[in-house]
């Protein structure tokens, strides 16, 4: 486990977004973990995805884990509407529900820029890594503040969602919630009153994330992972997962996520060959998401890229570590990454 | 092209559903080509799929196509709900729109035996064949009636549906329809009322249903059939298909292919192995609704077998020969059937 740590409220100020609004008094939460050392050469910057939080892959963090926090400092920063961070949630009017701006991962990656350099006085980050949109926060590092990132990892991501992930953000995530009747704009009072739209997005990511030896019979990995059947699965896993979360906040994530572009939509592969970190790209068997064909083919535009497969049972969900196989999998990866 | 046909209705009178509500007057829509010849020994049945209709998938029937209307008296059967034979859009109060009751392939099989026999007088069918939920008829076809059947082809198919297909029937066919405010519990005055609730069918269909390959960078099949963008392809395909539907005839064959099984909840294995036709069980590189390996595995079960994978470009949609590589492998599909 994880030592005890609070989340932290690193203060924006006034901040100006890509979309030119200002978020005034913006709010960027994180978490660390272990201790910055003398050299300021051992931080780890690992954000989150979508529908996470700073503390959402803390099982990776640990003294018997791969980021042990006896070595290094790790922060974990919360997406700029996560809502934790400045989010449609938790801003005053006229920002507040459906007003709020759209954010962007570049905004994330500015605001976290800051922190670690205003906050930390870091010069450069041991490691950047972050699975599917933490990835695509990577990729932004990575091209964005080339010297800054010694090391980075997408793990089961991209620079920029593939055109499946632009019908999968639309479809699983958006529709469900604009269909609702409760949506109301973003101006609903309880965000529990859009439970239906939430229970259905929680459908179509059960259907489509997960690979389908989840769900074959005789393979059922719904079961191995303590499950009692499909739909309580389904219920359980996916319905448990998305009920707690906000709308807006969704949207607004879903949207910054189909925005992404480290080329601002400029040339990608002239973007991509700015990288100076040590880039490794990993790609998990099986995952829809982001298929190790894409993956690979993203690693051959980067100047020193390692480029590898992980032959999961999870497909894109390997990272959450279900099974002792993927967790072993996981692992193994970041302790490559940690120490190439 | 095929000969003109027109659409034929086969009155099944009172008809008793296996569970137990007697539709008064019912009707069977049907079409066919060809003629039956006087030994009664060419006939062929091609049942079809969820929201399909006789005539969809006549591409198959012409002269110069496998299935050659000179040679083969060609009967098209439309399910129950469908819209043209007895479906909740066409009934009378009290079974009208959301109260008509649940049919079940089983049900089909029943009145397309007393189409085939009642009013053609034919003992035995040279074939039958289907695709997806045609091909859910096609094992009820085989195992009801084993005597009658000589050969057999589930193309894409299975006798009962899979775990994922059931999450996907919920999920992409009936929550959207279920959760549109004017569904009003099927009870909707005008189907294009429920228009949102179709749109969003047809925008899971077309996350789940195609291969990546449909939308991939670098491949992007909806090019070469035609479309000018994903969301050309979304809306002149997937849209076009589903916005014309009826939402209660959807949900009535939805359900119907849920709870679609030859062993009516007994031995599965059991039931297959009463088979006597020769059976032909075709699946489609990249299918996720009936992957090969689920294919073959059905196919082990059954005594007078023969199992093969189609290298194709459209996985699923496969048979709707929407390249000219798909079209050649399903041509050579079915004269290698017809001649085996």
């Amino acid at each position: 486990m994880p030592e005890q740590s609070q989340t932290e409220i690193f203060d924006l100020g006034d901040f100006q977004l890509s979309t030119g609004f200002i978020l005034s008094n913006a709010k960027l939460a994180y978490k660390t973990h272990g201790k910055l050392n003398a050299a300021k050469d051992n931080a780890i910057l690992f954000p989150h995805f979508l529908g996470g939080a700073p503390e959402a892959l803390e099982i990776y963090i640990g003294e018997d884990r791969p980021l042990d926090p006896r070595k290094y400092f790790i922060i974990l920063p919360g997406l700029l509407g996560n809502g934790v961070s400045s989010s449609p949630s938790n801003t005053a009017a006229p920002f507040d529900r459906g007003a709020f701006p759209q954010t962007h991962i570049a905004d994330d990656v500015i605001a976290q820029h800051r922190l670690v350099t205003e906050k930390f006085g870091i010069d450069e980050l041991y490691l950047v890594l972050g699975w599917s949109v933490g990835a695509l926060q990577t990729y932004e590092w990575a091209v964005r503040f080339p010297h800054m990132v010694k090391r980075a990892a997408s793990i089961a991501g991209a620079p920029k969602p593939s055109p499946w992930t632009l019908l999968w953000l639309r479809t699983a995530i958006e529709e469900p919630i604009l269909a609702d009747p409760a949506w109301n704009n973003g101006f609903y009072t309880d965000p529990q009153a859009v439970q239906a739209g939430l229970r259905r997005q929680a459908h179509v990511m059960a259907l489509t994330l997960p690979p389908l030896g989840f769900y074959r019979e005789g393979e059922e990995v719904w079961r191995a992972i303590g499950f009692a059947s499909m739909d309580d699965f389904v219920s359980r896993f996916w319905e448990a997962f998305m009920l707690p979360q906000d709308p807006n906040n969704l949207i607004n994530q879903s949207r910054k996520t189909r925005a992404a572009d480290p080329s601002a939509g400029g040339d990608l592969s002239a973007a991509l060959s700015r990288i100076k970190a040590q880039m490794f790209v990993v790609a998990f068997t099986g995952d829809r998401m982001f298929p190790p064909e894409e993956c690979q083919r993203d690693a051959e535009r980067i100047p020193n890229a390692k480029y590898w497969e992980v032959n999961s049972i999870g497909g894109h969900l390997t990272t959450f570590s279900l099974t002792e196989q993927d967790r072993q999998a996981m692992d193994d990866v970041l302790r490559q990454v940690l120490t190439a």
